[in-house]
């Protein structure tokens, strides 16, 4: 059975470019990678392995953005750490991404010089749908017209002005996933449900 | 605006009971302790902070049982490491519980000398529910008769032949949250969004 591609944009403010931080100090020196490695394990991990058809994409300082492409992962692992250290190699690899070209990390992951807009550019599939606790609510969409949704969702800190603006342009939704305001890789997994469910329809 | 309590039991059955794993290697010395870590963050955090109205409660080799109580809790953290290391710290101080007295770790978390039976005996709430892949719908029963459940949930093990005899016998209710098999971080996630949803119905 083949899903429609999902795709999670997750913006990464405060990761340092250069990747210079310890595995160990993951919510403080590494700007909340930890954060960021929970959202991408949402993104992917089941109990009983990889979700193929999702394509993850970290967009860090709006510079740099390293894509995660289920379909050709290998050995992801739900916990942080393992995850960081994936994200630490692709930012020390960042000299090696070169224009359209992106540095090869790891099977299933590469980097990209672009920010937001370039990613948003580079995926062309289904609609854009910013995660945002003041959008209307999920089930008010069909699980149907969310196919190859390009779900764009924070850090721990606020969409900024830029990214702002840039999302009122390209964003065909903004849906929220319950009243109350979850983190990010919180707000995929109940993304991931409404889509496995077909809108909570099949169990 | 009062909530009904939830409670997460989570079993827990490779943690060492002696708390002597490294904070470095949770997914392998320490017995995929950050797979419990995630559920212990997954019942408490959300963006904005505890949810309050939460007990979790860890069950370590069926011997031990670690409880988290959000309405005394302090300084959660979402991480996998913070939590672990209080989990290690409970571990620790296993040798001052005695009897049915706890031993006190940090604010609102105490180590119990019990294992699955203890504990669902400790607690007096409402329906014991089975999150479970062969269970039913949870979307065939009503969020209101979900208050005070009591959720458990294995960790990366199948429930054992004794834990499934005790479960049968208390067990109100076996749910599964969808036709995707998750990890029970998700499944919580999961539980709590049908809860806070009012079964789906109030965004």
């Amino acid at each position: 059975m083949d899903s429609p591609t999902r795709h999670f944009i997750c913006l990464a403010h405060d990761v340092p470019l250069e990747g210079d931080f310890s595995l160990d100090d993951l919510a403080g020196g590494a700007g909340r990678l930890d954060a960021i490695a929970r959202s991408i394990a949402a993104a992917f991990v089941t109990s009983h392995g990889i979700r193929t058809y999702v394509h993850a994409h970290v967009v860090v300082q709006d510079a740099y953005t390293i894509t995660f492409d289920g379909s050709e992962l290998r050995r992801l692992n739900p916990d942080e750490r393992s995850t960081a250290a994936l994200v630490r190699r692709a930012l020390e690899s960042r000299e090696e991404a070169i224009g359209a070209m992106p540095a090869d990390i790891h099977p299933g992951v590469a980097g990209y010089r672009r920010g937001l807009v370039g990613t948003l550019e580079a995926i062309d599939d289904g609609p854009v749908v910013q995660l945002h606790e003041d959008g209307e609510a999920i089930v008010d969409v069909a699980a149907g017209e969310l196919a190859g949704a390009v779900f764009v969702l924070s850090d721990h800190r606020e969409f900024s002005s830029a990214e702002q603006a840039v999302l009122e342009d390209r964003v065909d939704r903004r849906l929220r996933v319950g009243p109350t305001r979850l983190h990010a890789d919180q707000a995929i997994t109940v993304a991931h449900n409404y889509l496995d469910t077909d809108g909570y329809t099949a169990f």
